[in-house]
């Protein structure tokens, strides 16, 4: 496991893109590889002079269907035999603050799904759940944006990717929160200020160590591949304007509005 | 629409990565950006001294279900009124010659599924069907390998994407070929030197450059991205040891088999 930092990437207004840690609204800027080994450049930037991007560039968002019990529980699902997900590619990511944009296509309900994520740090296949930390680089927020009303409406293929892979549908960030117990962790989202999800990571049919192990037994996980946990009860439909934060400690609040 | 030519990208069995065109056993050597701008180094090599490698880096393969008239007709299904599709994530990819692996995980049968590749050449978002052909590079072969028993052994959640994504399962290749009316394509597969699967890309519920253009409205399409345009009938499961030979013609052969 990693020492306790948060880590973020960032677009000066210039346009070059940095990464550094981030304390008390200051970014200490590093130079190298965020995963593989890097160094302050000794710059700091106080954070409101700068943009944040995603926190990582994920090669694929693994994201789950169905890990929460209470939410198995009210929609009447038995309990997953092996982890459910879909892929949400790298062309749907918006960063922190960002505006979730309804597809020209589409006119019905477009959900808030907050959720944990685990950025991969160390690119790995068949991890044993003892080793997963020596893989995982740290946690952060993720708004799994879905267009709720695709999902089932060819009765005979269920549009899943189609329904979260729209441009700006996979919000990430504003961190990577490193040195943290995952089973530990709640995740909170607001509406308008209002909280709608509250649920702790320990309500998990698969909790994030054992979700790695399994996917990487699937497939090769990247170095800043994110996997998206499942969401719980209370995921609703997003208004324009209206900004919907998810929030993990101590990653911070990830917050994104529909446009 | 580019010059005739098929691309490659190969690998030295020093390790150096190259790209260039083929003609002939020939690989004429090129410099710069395969789709924004190249020139040929003077540099020739012997294509039986290189490894081909998957002849693009795509971010994501868009793969269709149910798009071969003759196959939904088969199997009961009615004409998708859009395109169904899944994505399959960049560590699935395998380059022609390879070896597909099993999973560890899983004793079912596993398909192979002969398509046409559409490789996008220029990042393109809202694309209008008469300009497809603007934002496509080239075409290529695909195997989209599938562990079809898996898609439906959870009956709450099919899982598409878990059934195409295993490291291996997408075998795209040997290059890409520029300047072709899509359209006229036929794409060929045959298992151990047998034909299994011959059907004109006519065929289509969504042929291409609709495709193309459909996806291009619910996401970015990147450069390199490559849209796996669905099978048709014939698709059948692998043997171990046996060759599947994906053709479509200027493209040529692709080769895969199942360890």
């Amino acid at each position: 496991m990693s020492a306790p930092a948060r880590w973020v990437r960032f677009a000066h207004p210039q346009g070059r893109e940095g990464f550094g840690t981030l304390d008390g609204g200051v970014v200490t800027v590093f130079d190298g590889d965020m995963f593989a080994g890097c160094e302050p450049t000794g710059e700091t930037l106080a954070l409101d002079t700068v943009a944040l991007l995603v926190p990582c560039t994920p090669t694929k968002v693994v994201a789950l269907w169905n890990n929460l019990r209470a939410a198995a529980q009210k929609q009447g699902l038995a309990a997953p035999k092996e982890p459910l997900y879909f892929i949400k590619p790298p062309s749907c990511l918006l960063a922190d603050g960002g505006a979730v944009v309804r597809p020209a296509s589409y006119a019905g309900r477009i959900l808030f799904e907050g959720e944990l994520g685990v950025v991969i740090g160390t690119t790995c296949v068949d991890v044993d759940e003892a080793d997963v930390d020596d893989v995982v680089f740290g946690y952060t927020c993720v708004n799994d944006v879905t267009a709720l009303d695709l999902i089932a409406a060819d009765p005979s293929f269920a549009q899943w990717t189609r329904a979260k892979s729209f441009d700006t549908f996979g919000v990430v960030g504003p961190a990577i929160a490193t040195g943290l117990d995952p089973d530990a962790l709640v995740v909170t989202t607001s509406a308008g200020g209002r909280v709608r999800q509250e649920y702790p990571v320990s309500d998990m049919f698969f909790p994030p160590r054992r979700l790695v192990s399994l996917l990487s037994r699937d497939m090769t996980l990247v170095a800043g591949d994110v996997v998206a946990c499942g969401t719980s009860l209370g995921a609703m439909p997003m208004r324009p304007g209206v900004p919907i934060e998810v929030t993990v400690e101590p990653v911070g609040t990830l917050t994104s509005t529909l446009a």
